[in-house]
C-alpha cells in the first residue's frame, strides 16, 4: 500500500475510534443518569418504557394498547 | 407524585433522550466514515478487525493469533 | 497439539456448531409463527409484548402498569 | 376477538414459547460445551474464531487474512 493511502487508512481508523470513544461516553453518561434516577427513587424499567413510548407517534401508542387489552381479555389474562 | 418529583422526572427523561439523540448521531458519523472507506476501496471488515485488535493489548493479540495457528493446524485447516 | 486435544478440539467444535445449527433452525420457527400470526391478522408487536409480559410474575407486571400510568399522568402523556 | 381467533392467538403464542424454551436450552447447552473446552484447557475466544472461520468460504478466509496483513503492515502494526 503506498503512502498516501496508508496515510487515508490511518486517518479512516482513528476517526472511528474517536467517535466510538464519545460514543462509550455517551452511554456511560446514560448510566449514570439511570443510576441517579433510581438512587431517587423511580423504577428504571418504567421510566426507559416512559422513553420508547415518547419515542412513538400517539395515535400508534394507543392503538396498541387496544389491541393489547383486546389480545389480555382474549388469552383470560 | 408531586410537583417536585415530576419536574425531577421530566428533567431525567429529557437528558437520557438528548443523550441518546447525541448517540445515535454518532453511530451515523460512524457509518459514514465507513461508507467513505469503501468507496475509497477499502475492505470494511478488515477494517473492523484492525479496530478490534487495536483495541486489545499486544501480547494478548499474539498469543491469540499463536494459539489460532495451533488450533487450525490441529483440525487441518 | 497431540492427537487426543486435537479430536477433542474437533469434537468441542462440531458439537458447538451442531447446537448453533438447530438454535438458527428455531429461530426460523419463530419467525416463520410471526409471519403466520401476521397473514392471520394479527399484530406482531402486540403478541411480542404478551409474551414479555406472561414471562413476569403478575403481581410484578401489575406494579410496573401502576407506575406506568403514574409517571405518564405527571408527565402529561 | 371471537372464540376461534382466541384459540388461534393462544395457539400461536404457546408455540412461541415453546420454541424460545427450546432455543434458551440450546443456549445452556453451548455454554456448558464452552465450559467444558475451558476446563479442558482450550481458549475459548480462540474457538470462536475457528467456528467464524469455518462459516466463511475458504477463499474468502485468506483473501481477508492477505487485506488484514497489508493493512497492519501500512499501519505499522
Amino acid at each position: 500500500m503506498g503512502g498516501i493511502a496508508a496515510d487515508r487508512l490511518r486517518s479512516i481508523i482513528e476517526r472511528v475510534e474517536r467517535l466510538e470513544e464519545e460514543r462509550k461516553a455517551l452511554s456511560g453518561d446514560i448510566r449514570d443518569i439511570f443510576t441517579e434516577a433510581k438512587s431517587a427513587g423511580f423504577d428504571v424499567k418504567v421510566i426507559r418504557q416512559i422513553i420508547r413510548l415518547r419515542r412513538q407517534e400517539p395515535a400508534e401508542v394507543e392503538e396498541q394498547e387496544t389491541l393489547l387489552d383486546i389480545y389480555r381479555r382474549a388469552l383470560g389474562m
